[in-house]
């Protein structure tokens, strides 16, 4: 399949957006992003790789580490995980604290901010021996195949300063018995998983284990099970956009995840993995010429897991 | 591929929870269904049929009805639709009238009843020559290839004695503006449309042209484009099942309606429509013998969009 | 006491907010009103009675009109009327759904909408044989002790023809069970009292008998028993000012109603009452010029439930 | 007036209630109460004292303490206050997050836990150069002329212990940009204001210049303007006893200030101050037996600020 002509029709696509969105400015160390900034790039299961843009800049990934976390909490506590945390969409933006009062303090979903904490509290007590965040990291970097992935202290510090609205959710949760570790303590690792850096490349790269059932196709690494890796895609889809998870699945066809930094990833299983970044954000907190690039990235290939006429890896090599 | 083989299997699963969960006693007219009833059908592309249980038993689709009126809502209004009628996930029961207050008279999405009265009015508005309701009926019976499927009249007259929740919901929508028609036509249109009766083979037939981009895939009746056919399969994934939808995609894999009745359609794009029937409902108003049918078929297919091995025709064809 | 030196002190203090606010126009009927028009009547419980501005113009008294009929209701239903509507603040708007679904159907307080409907559904069960909205009329006579006060048609038909809004708190009210008549009867019966217009001296006469307990201080008229009369007067206070009940109270101090055609009526037991009619409104729906003109008639009179200077009956007699 | 006779008259009403409810076990520290302890004092504009049952046992006032605080922001920021909370009934549960975020930390009044939080915020401002839990201390023994008031510690110990849900209340309205400082530094101000002890006599004793004006009668000591006190008296009306504040002014007809230690202190103005204790609490938190005596005693004594016989200080002086 010809992805250099794809990304080059998503970029123009998405060029009318950009500069257009606001970026995220509730961390200084975020505000300063470059607003006009765009880089796309796709992996196929064969390895197969292109890029675009500004693809050699690492972006701050943001919620787009809780498929991390949730695959490492997913792997280790199986369906035990589902007590603690629900698989439903909120109807409410990422930071609201509304449905987890009305939900006892578990929260719907594990990529609202709320979730991914609880998320993270598991990987915490399940890497006590180590500081959680480096396992987080190890795992990122594993996935992405470069060690060179970090995490930007500066960027971890501002999330930490600035970060009481998510301790507010922690410390609500943990009134209700819903954290394992003291709360500042899962707070740190949360702050630290939210500031790890990538390009798009590294991006793409680290997202292709869920196109193939869990089990990274090139290396042979496991990650999940196949019946845990559809069900991520599956909670991608229906919640990985915040309050706007169903206008992304209705326009793009893919399961995704956001991040305020301007990153998002999106999965075609069986066929490759995509990333795009694009710091301006829509009012839902999402990539604005990010998602319209994507839209145009999955008009243009055919790529909609709702579509009968999906290409899969056997359809490219021919 | 052998559906007789997987429907035996989804059966079996489905045994222990037959006559639990319960039966929907908002209508009398519904009230009196067999909560150990099973039916089961399947549909390939290719026109292969299988069918198992009480195949011969028409019940009453209720909500899966929202499917055909959207899909003629879609068809007729295009994008406009979706200033009328949100496209996310409420967050809240099927009934609820919470959020129609906080986004001022806008549904979250068509499949709530607050969105699909909307959608119906829209129906009525199109098709203000002829009695509406016969219109929607004429729109399944042709989808279906069965001109036997009625309306069951009595189910209609209970909807309609019992119908001040939807009353409630239709005037709460007229008071922002956002319906057409007065709220007693609509409602009458809603709740004949909610009384269609057909049986498991008639519903799975009738789903056909989701699978195959909006187009039946036997008798080459259009009834959509391939990109709203494949929004409404992303609507009916993110919002299918009312506040369990996020956990039908997590289980099942594919997009799905339910109906109160029991009814359940599903649809795996390029692949085959399946429906099932189980009076016996969930929490959340889903049949619960036919949710666990449904995740034991595509378990044992692999049908899942959201995994890398999921079978299409062409598989199906040596 | 010189009631008109603290009328007239009211009505210059109130002078700078006459034409700010906005005039009621959810029905056109009420839109016309003029936003600088201002009135304002005492009545004390020896007779003693005074006015200014426009107290010769009746005026829509809308949801002050609920006092009367929870007057009536209270009366014929006692304490099982507590069943059925609450009596605690909503901290919501007046015509806010949202707390109806949390609580089943049971209305907050009888002065919001719903809970208005919910009261007024008891008098028209109580008073089958004649036209409940003309018994509700006798009462408002009765009190106010003028025959020529009436129901505007004009109005009461603008309101029946833009009443979605309460419609559909009346069916959802209904579909909870919680209305004892169909909700098109009650609704017109809550039309027409709405529609009830008399002058600021009028209201204030017929406020009178809840300064004395229940019983009209110069005809000898019971209308409540004492108990009732001051649990009345608690239900005007914590809930008198829709979503600004809790402001009302901090700045006047008095028990006191309110309506969207400009009126208040309110309460200083034991002394007098005192009505009150500027038709701009604040964004609670309250008279804006209204309630600056109560608050400085309670600064300057020193009637304020709250306050242990507030004068009685006794200290004027001297 | 025949104090003795009425406080005897209350206890025998409350006897049945005692034992029932349930004492507040959110903190160990305050489970092991003796859910039969009953004790009741009142004190008139003169002096007068009288008291009933366990009238020595000093208790932990908990919420009642931020009428204190209340009155220390009130009189130090006046109207400034008002930018930071509300005056408006929250028509939610005490320690509820749900309103905070509608209205953008804000909270709705200042005895739900945020707005108190906030309060409390002023009051560490305005006394940083000593310890603030100490300066309110001061506050509350001037007030109730008793020096040995004093703060439990183990009681705060346990609340900073199990004071999560408060903790998340603080980080939320922090978020905001509604706390001046830091979050920690003023909950641990707070749990200790909660932590005060004393009995009823003493609670009675230091809510008497609530009953006149904001000036203790009986040491000229000036708390509040009368103005202040009015208003002081009207919050408590509306916002007294959380999400069952209007049928305590239903049924008691005073301004109150519950805490779910099991204490109550009423205000009748102009006449006496009157506490109440009783650990068995209502499913709002409010003292159970506590609010059936305070019933008692003002269907008695009559003194009820909506009632024209409520006596007055004047009337026992004959």
């Amino acid at each position: 399949m010809d992805w250099n002509g794809a990304l080059e029709h998503s970029f123009e696509e998405a060029k009318p957006s950009l500069g257009k969105g606001a970026v995220a400015d509730y961390i200084p160390a975020l505000a300063g992003a470059d607003p006009k900034a765009f880089a796309m790039a796709v992996i196929g299961v064969d390895g197969a790789e292109a890029s675009i843009g500004d693809d050699t800049t690492a972006f701050s990934i943001q919620s787009i580490s809780k498929v991390f976390t949730l695959t490492m909490a997913l792997s280790a506590r199986r369906e035990k995980l589902w007590k603690r945390v629900g698989r439903e969409a909120s109807g409410s933006p990422f930071n609201s604290i509304v449905q987890l009062e009305h939900e006892r303090g578990v929260p719907r979903n594990p990529f609202i901010n709320a979730g991914a904490i609880v998320v993270t509290d598991t990987v915490v007590s399940d890497h006590s021996g180590n500081a959680p965040a480096n396992e987080i990291l190890g795992v990122v970097r594993q996935a992405s195949g470069n060690d060179a992935v970090r995490i930007n202290n500066e960027i971890a510090t501002s999330e930490e300063t600035w970060g009481d609205r998510n301790r507010s959710l922690a410390y609500f949760a943990k009134s209700f018995g819903n954290l394992e570790n003291p709360a500042d303590v899962v707070l740190k690792t949360y702050f630290r998983q939210c500031a790890i850096e990538m390009t798009v490349r590294d991006l793409a790269r680290a997202g292709l284990f869920l196109t193939s059932g869990g089990k990274d196709p090139l290396t042979g690494k496991c990650f999940l099970t196949r019946a845990q890796s559809n069900r991520v895609n599956a909670l991608m889809m229906a919640n990985g956009h915040y309050d706007m998870s169903g206008d992304f699945a209705f326009r793009v066809g893919l399961p995704g995840k956001s991040g305020v930094g301007g990153g998002i990833l999106a999965i075609a299983p069986g066929s490759c993995a995509v990333a795009v970044w694009s710091p301006g954000l829509n009012s839902a907190g999402n990539s604005l010429g990010g998602t319209v690039a994507m839209e145009a990235f999955t008009d243009c290939t055919g790529l909609n897991v709702f579509s009968d006429k999906t290409p899969r890896a056997s359809d490219y090599r021919e």
